[in-house]
This record gives C-alpha cells, structure tokens and sequence, in this order.
C-alpha cells in the first residue's frame, strides 16, 4: 500500500514531531497543506498534551501524527548527578546559580496509560514513537484505537525488529537528523549511517513502507530520497523556521547563521545523543560527555544556565537542535513550504 | 562545462582511488568502460607507482585518474610510539611478535617532486588528491602537464578553500565514504557530514561541478546524487568486490558478511581517521584512540599483528576498509558494475 493510502493523506510528507519548537499551529498547517502533522509530546504534561490535541483536531480535518518517546526512565544516581552538577559549577557560579536549588526530576516522561488515555479522547489517524515502542499492552491500546503506528530505526538491526514487533511504517533516521536519534538497540554512536547508505539498506530489508529522514530539506532531498526507495519523507529541522514553529530567539538566530555549518550530536542537554548546533558548552565540555546523567536526567541541570544565558540573548547553554542542512530553512508559512517540498515528490 | 567534458570522460563517474586495495586492473576496467579509473598511489614507491602507471597508459586509451596523499609528515614521537606499542604488547605476545624488531617508519608517502616525475612522463588526464592540496610549486607542476585537479572536501569551508586554491572539480566527501576521511582544515570528526547534508551545501557554495561521494553504490544512489545537484559521483566500496580488485581473503568476507553493516570511523590503522568494518582490534581498543601515533606513523606499529592475523585467515587486526552502505557490491568484472551504475545518470 502507498503510503498516503495508509495514512491517508494527499502527500506522503511527514513534518517530524518536535517537541519544545513547535505547537499544534506547525501540525495544523501542514495537515491542511495535504501532507502529514505532528506534534511531540515529549515534554507536555498530560493537560498541555490534551490541549494541544485538542486544538489540532479543531484547526484541521485531515489526519496528524502524534509522538511520543518511549524511552524506560533511569534509576537516578545521586553520585552521577552530583559529578554533574560539579562539572558544571563553574557555570553556575557565573551565573549566580545555587546549585543546591535547582529544581530535580526528569523533563521528558515516556508514554504512558495517562497519555493514551488523552488519545482514547482524540483518536489520532498516526501515532509515532522515537527510542522504540512502548510496553505491548500501551501498543495494543493505541493500535485498537485505530490509530497507525510508526517509529524510528537508524540502523538495519532496528528496522528488523520495528517490523517484528507491530509498526505499519518506518522511519530511517540518517545520522544528518536533527534533535534525538531514535536509536534503541545500541548505544553505540558508530553504529549511525548517514541517509545515503541507510536509505536503501533499511528498504531492502524490510517489507514496510519506509520513510526517509535526516538531511531532506528541499525538492530536490525529497526527489533523492524517493530515487533511494523511499515510500515518503519526514522533514524537521526545514520547518524550524516557519513562522509556526516556536523556537526561541536564539535557536531562529543560530539556524540562519553560518554557525548552521556544524552541529554535533551532543548528550548534554537531555542525556541522549540528539544533533544540534555546536555551541559554546558543547566546546566546553565536549559534546558528548560521560559524565551526564541518563536521559532525561541531564536535562534539570542545564535549564536554570540556558534561561539565564537565554536572558542575555545568548544560546550558549541552549539546544540548538538542527540537522546537518539546515540550508533549506526558509521563513514562510509551512503551508507554503510544504508545497515546495511536494514539487520532488 | 559539464564534468564529463571537463574530464574527457563519457560517463560522469569516477571510480574511487584506493590504496592497497587495487592496482592497474581495475582503473583500466573502469576507464575503458568509459568512465574515469582511478588509482591511489600513497602506498606505492616510486618504482611501483611508474610500473602501474605505465601499465594503466598501455591499458588503456581513457582518461584515467593518479591519487596521492599530500599530508605533512609528522615529528615522530618516540614518546607515543612507545605508548602505542605497551598498548598493543598484549596481541604481541599472543602472536610471538617482538615489539623491539619491528620495523619503523611511515607507511605512506605524501605527493614529492620524484612522484611528479613519473607524472612528467605519464600525463595522465586527471590528479587528485587527499587530506587538501600539496605544496605550491609541486601543484603548479601538476597543472602545467595539463592535468585537470580534482581533491576532497568534507565540508563546506573545505569546499570553498579548495576552489580559492586552483582545483577543477570538487569531491563532496560525506561520512558514509570508506576509507581515509579527506578532512584537511579541521581534525574534528563533529564537522563531518552524510552525503544528503553535504553534497547540496557544497553545491550552493562553489562554482566548480561537484562530485559526489559517499553511501552511492548503485543506480537509484547515482540517480539520488545527481537529484540533489552533483556533477558526477565518485564511487569507491561498491567496486571492492569486482575479480580486478585486490582486497585479501578476510576483507572480501567481511565485505559480503552482516559484519559490513556495521563500519566506523578508525584511527588505528594510519593515525587519521578512515572507515573500516569494525573488527577485533577496533572494538578492544576503540575505533579513535588517541594515543595512536600521527598520520602514517601508526602503521607499522600494527602491521605485523594484520599479517599474522590474516595468516590464519583472521581479519582481526585488519584496516577493512568499507563505506557505510557495502550492499552495492558485486562480484561481478568492474566495467559490467560500470554500466550499471551508468543507468542512474
């Protein structure tokens, strides 16, 4: 089955979910340009998630993608932590900040009975998962819903066993991708494969609709990736721009300057490796440290830094998130954009 | 001009130098099926390299393509030399190999003034080069026999040095390519980019026809770069397993087992960074070590445990070279894999 038939939209363009850069304005308008929505609901408590559902379902008729990490929260470490927060004393100090008074606790919550109680209301045509799939039985119930379930492999492994255990269709996450890398079965850093050689491996091995991501930006990384095989694409860090999307003064500044060239994947802000623009912590403590709590651990940590540097204008302690191309942003309406795209399908 | 004409080729395809793992054969295969063959000469003195060379010319009546290496040689280190071996010693004493007879010194020669020679009397049609470009006065040599001048980018400032430095043509280099990474201006492996990011970017940046590299290995990938706005494609791994090839026994193997699903980036074998099938010594040791010795020192440190691996059949200690993307390759003769390939453009 193609896959607009099997999520039933006009253009098989998927806007990847985002969570923290976008509300439900970006899935509104690209669900209602014909192609497909999302909206991350990583870091949405269970009343912001049912609002922001809510509002999506109100501004548009067509079928969205609502994701969700599934990630198996970590035992917290008071030594690990405390190792952190040591590394980053030096910060805090110039910023003021009492180490012993920031707050605890993880920022991104898996999915959840909570959370799929929320979907039993809004019946979502797509549900995604990144870091895998969540235990069966939430599977189950959100399949039951109707609802077609798609998830992230990076590499061949990964794709292998997406299809064994249940997904209708799968994303290729290239190492190019911005934001967190799906990657669940291994942590090895090495084991990630840019779009060119991951593409076409992942659709040879599987039978599943596969849907191409990381570096796609433009008509002609859209037209590429169908030459791959690919059944579709899902484009994130292109829409970043729009005026829908809702990063912060500092993410939009870095995305359109040259500083856009390097990005890094980087474990600093969450605990997993996720690629953004390599920005002064990330040199400071490289961008991959050993030391950082597990995800999302690390994330209580950073914050009180990036809202204080945030409030100087500066995004030295920010996520940057952004794939590798980030040339293909432009700020238009995603509608707009996404009618771009479509012209290399 | 279009690449084709710029080089004196009928297909924009180059097919990849690769030391040590080809010798004429394959370049006159290649070139006489109407493409441009190419052969790395950085492991080859000065003898082998005419001998080749002249057996190239009187192969055939094609375009064909001499690649060197043009890195500076570094101050050995006896310091890290000694660190290096008390970190092999204990595959020394598994193999009976006395660390204090091994025989020192580089295992790759940058571009000299005796290579230009041979070069005075071959005039091949194309040179590229590695690791940037040689000293000045040895490149305008090279330019005054005619030769067109291809090297390496991998990334956007790379690219745009290159062209400011009198290069013909551009290769885009993205991280899926086996072998030695070209990076020259910067040691950072962060800045390096898949195919899908880099390619387009490098486009945009230069005027000069840019050439595609890394992850293309057969026709959708051909058609996938022209797509995104190559001049041609350079293509390396998918030809390792052509009968011209001269890959030993275990790399052939491992390039047609599950292993060459899994490649990484390895400073192990040379002391620069270049991507292999992971293997023994990668995992016990980490791919990137740094106290490896500079570009080409580390060789000889771990030659002698490759052949005595590899007497036994073992690719343990062996530099696999491979991209990511080895589901190209066939065993079938190099100017067959030629046309096929030819059916993307």
């Amino acid at each position: 089955m193609k896959l607009s038939e099997l999520l039933g939209i006009e253009l098989p363009i998927i806007q990847a979910p985002m969570a923290g850069a976008q509300g439900h304005a970006l899935a509104v308008a690209v669900s209602n340009a014909g192609a497909l929505g999302s909206i991350g609901c990583a870091t949405l408590g269970v009343d912001a998630m049912r609002s922001e559902l809510a509002a999506i379902k109100a501004g548009t008729g067509g079928p969205f993608n609502v994701n969700f990490f599934c990630h198996v929260p970590p035992v917290p470490s008071t030594e690990r932590e405390s190792a952190w927060r040591a590394a980053l004393l030096p910060y805090y100090r110039k910023y003021g900040i009492d180490p012993e008074k920031i707050p605890a606790g993880p920022g991104r919550a898996p999915f959840s009975a909570e959370a799929a109680d929320v979907l039993d209301e809004i019946r979502p045509a797509v549900v995604s998962f990144h870091f895998g799939l969540p235990p069966k039985e939430l599977l189950v119930r959100v399949k039951r819903l109707g609802a077609k379930i798609l998830s992230s492999a990076t590499t061949v492994d990964e794709a292998l066993w997406l299809e064994a255990h249940g997904v209708d269709a799968i994303v290729a996450q290239g190492v190019e991708a911005g934001g967190h890398r799906g990657m669940f079965l291994s942590d090895d850093l090495t084991t990630q494969a840019g779009t060119f050689a991951l593409l076409p491996q992942v659709v040879r091995a599987v039978k599943l609709p596969v849907i191409a991501a990381g570096g796609i930006v433009d008509a002609q990384g859209v037209a590429a990736a169908m030459e791959l095989g690919a059944a579709g694409v899902q484009i994130g860090t292109a829409f970043l721009l729009c005026p829908e999307a809702t990063i912060s003064a500092v993410h939009r500044a870095a995305l359109k300057s040259k500083a856009a060239r390097h990005t890094a994947l980087t474990n600093l802000f969450t605990g997993r490796p996720a690629r953004g623009i390599m920005n002064y912590v990330m040199k400071e403590l490289g961008p991959i440290n050993s030391a950082a709590p597990a995800f999302p651990l690390a994330t209580s940590a950073i914050a009180p830094l990036r809202a204080k540097a945030e409030a100087e204008g500066s995004g030295d302690f920010s996520p940057l998130w952004s794939g590798q191309n980030a040339s293909g942003c432009k700020e238009i309406p995603a509608a707009q954009l996404t009618r771009e795209l479509a012209a290399g399908l």
